[in-house]
Formats: C-alpha cells, structure tokens, sequence
C-alpha cells in the first residue's frame, strides 16, 4: 500500500511542503502523520499533524484558509512529501501572510518582505493559529 | 545574530528545500546544522548535514552537482529554511534525476514521472550517494 511506502520518523511524522501550483511559491512546511496523509488524499484537501497541540488538524478549519490538493509526490528517501495546492483567500502563514517564508537572509539579517494581507486577529475566531 | 533566530531541533537541525531559482521546481529537502547554514550563507554554495553520515557535507562535492545559493529565506517559526538555487549539472538527486520529487501518487500508487539523467554509478566516484 502506497502509505506503507512514506519512511515515518521516531514520532510517525514526515514533512510536507505545500507549493502553490500556480505561482510555484513554497509557501509553507508543516507536518503529517499517516491518517494526516490519508486524509489529504481521499479529500484532496490539506490536512497536517500539529506537534505543538498534539493533533491532526485540516487546515483552513478555522481560517478558511483551506488548501485544495492538486499532486501529491514524495522523494526519493520516501521520507519527505510535496503538495500542490491552491490555496484559497491567498493565505498561507498564520501571520496573515501569503507564505511563511516572509523573511530574507541580507547581509546578516533576516529581513521582511512580504506584507501582512489579513489581521491574524480577523482570521482566527479564537485568536489563535 | 542571525544564526540564532533559526530555531533548531533537538539534534540541531532544521530542514532546508533547496528550489530551482529559474524553475520553480522544488529540487529537495535536506536537513542543516549550524554550520551548514553559516558555510552555505558564507560560500553561496549549499552545505548541509547527514543525518545517516552524521557529517556536514558540501552539496556537489563528490558529484560536481554543486548548488549555487541565490537567496535563503526563513519561515515564520524560524525551523524551515528555503533556499533558491541554480542547480549545477541539471541533477539534484543522487538518482540522476532532476529532482528528488520524481514520484507522483496516482490512483493508491507512486509512479515514477521522471527519467535518470544520468546514471548514478557514473556520478559518485565510489558508487556511493
């Protein structure tokens, strides 16, 4: 079975990255464990395993912000997945970004160079990511 | 310092996506320690950490299949780095592909989309990746 092939770490986890199949923009990483990965197949919708709050989560489900699954592939270690996806209301990042890789190494310093497009207080009805 | 605004894991590392800058196509995910990031960000080449080797480790450096960082961005967590690249010899994978992201699920199964380039016994001098 094709989810026997995924190599899971020591916490049954594997990365995945989320690419915007339009743009082509990398715009997040986060993580999923089997049913995470299952989920995300059968519904062609995004879902991830949170390590912080200890739980599987799709994502959008409070935002959404929800991520539509157009491919997904896996390398050549089987131990890393990427998704194509479009990413509905442009938004990615919890901080109301459109992607969480906002911030470019110059000369020594990480620099913003994305705008925040949504107050993360609108978007989160309880306030939080 | 920039270095210490990454937040690595609890062996040190962080996972970086190395992308083709003219493509767009993620070419694969590695994983840096703290050297590696400086080395990478100090040369413009990438260098990244074995966790199998347990040793850092220049990009290319056996293969000739050098990474050319153009720019490193950090995500919003600060534990994800992406790198844009101009990939040297067209092949990232220690398969002789392209990419290391050369299998796509279709109907429960990975199927290879990509062809070896090159075969990879006459990359690696001692037949190892």
């Amino acid at each position: 079975m094709w989810l026997d092939e995924v190599k899971w770490d020591d916490a049954g986890l594997v990365p995945a990255i989320a690419q915007d199949a339009a743009s082509g923009r990398i715009l997040m990483m986060a993580w999923m464990d089997r049913e995470a990965l299952q989920l995300t197949a059968a519904t062609h919708e995004a879902h991830y395993y949170s390590r912080s709050r200890r739980k599987q989560w799709r994502k959008g489900e409070e935002s959404g912000h929800v991520q539509q699954v157009q491919e997904l592939r896996l390398d050549c270690d089987g131990d890393v997945i990427v998704l194509q996806i479009k990413q509905l209301g442009a938004i990615a990042c919890h901080t109301g970004r459109q992607s969480c890789f906002y911030r470019r190494l110059e000369q020594g310093a990480w620099i913003v160079t994305d705008p925040v497009l949504k107050d993360p207080s609108t978007i989160y009805s309880n306030g939080k990511a």
